[in-house]
């Protein structure tokens, strides 16, 4: 299992009127937390791009658990479960406040698909590689 | 069943490099959807509000089949499949673009609370009369 | 001079927990503005970019004079005063709310440019002799 | 003068089709240079809304010099020039990439207001006191 934490600030432009963190922007803090998953691996998403290779995602599934306020330092935890054995590769989170309270679990799928000609490819080699060592016994 | 429609146009802020709608931007389309179908039954959810009655979403569920881009005018259609017997609801959802393609299927569950005390309550008796009528025979 | 409107219901994704809607996207609502006045000459910005030209944004404006809240029904009014002699243009703007209160005045200053070697142009003759008519005596 | 730092990663929704980050954006990161600029004081902007003051923004004016991108990590100067001696305070701002290119520079002016009554302040003496001694000679 491959797992990578991050901490996000909450700014003013991301809650609402309910005094809360609007709903719709945890999708921001899960691509963040996948982002520099990525980045402990030793690469980036942009270097993915750079690849030719994007990574469009298929399918979220979020529960909200407890809210998000203004100006708390959240910690989204990254978990891989497993290492993808096609195009499809899926990402679990769990959101956290600075209590350590559980506000978010979540669930994003992508595929991993090649620019020219936009079809569905493997995990490139050079990712896999990377990540092979958080599986081993 | 009670279904709502409601239209919007794609703006440029909208839009990622990868030259699509950003994925996390659905769930404002989501919940435009489910504004625009409470105001069909005379009803605004600021009405709500007023009341000091909120909705908390508590659950999202989106499959993204195809990607909305700039400038394409989207169809949300907004569909309540079954009267709250609590104070859970669900809405479903379908997007559309102009060329009637189906790019988005989606699953918000909201609760009604009452904001004093922030305890969970029925559905309104005045909006559940609304709806009732949708679901006669 | 060429004056256009649009009108954009405010949705709760656009609230901030002071209650009104976030300073920060007003810069949309100008460009929605912008977008509508641009196809109101029978042209669309998109039809801009698919000939090589983007118009990235150089510099904005904006005075908040009132607050926009949740489910205002407000009205962008787009106003270009003169017609650009080279690759700067600016727009002005108002935004008013349902109730005709001057909520927000702003200018926005755009460059045409040419996406293959990223260099200034002057504004598209196409664009231009549509606009004309609307500055003659 | 009081100067201070922000850092910020940019994300992919952040990003726009033209490849750049959307223009509108940057509104969130001078909100965020404002807000660490307050903690460096041994305060938070959240504490100054515990004491029943908001900051409402009344102004805002930025220059576009270079375009942020994905992936950069982009440093927020925030600088006050001088000590607000009645309820208008106004924020300077410039926008840095990772290669010490100028990307932005900015203005946003705002009041202090007592949420009672919605009636302009002077600076809280709390916050005066904290912030003049990067003021004296």
């Amino acid at each position: 299992m491959f797992i990578a934490e991050a901490n996000i600030r909450i700014h003013y432009a991301l809650t609402d009127q309910m005094g809360f963190v609007y709903h719709g922007h945890y999708a921001q803090f899960y691509e963040i937390g996948r982002t520099e998953a990525i980045r402990t691996l030793g690469y980036t998403y942009k270097d993915i791009e750079s690849m030719g290779i994007i990574m469009p995602v298929i399918e979220t599934r979020f529960k909200f658990l407890l809210p998000a306020k203004y100006d708390d330092l959240i910690t989204v935890k990254t978990i891989l479960k497993e290492i993808p054995d096609n195009h499809r590769i899926v990402f679990y989170g769990e959101i956290y406040n600075q209590s350590a309270q559980l506000l978010n679990v979540g669930e994003v799928t992508m595929y991993f698909m090649q620019v020219e000609g936009m079809k569905k490819i493997p995990m490139p080699k050079e990712l896999k590689d990377k990540i092979e060592k958080y599986f081993l016994q």
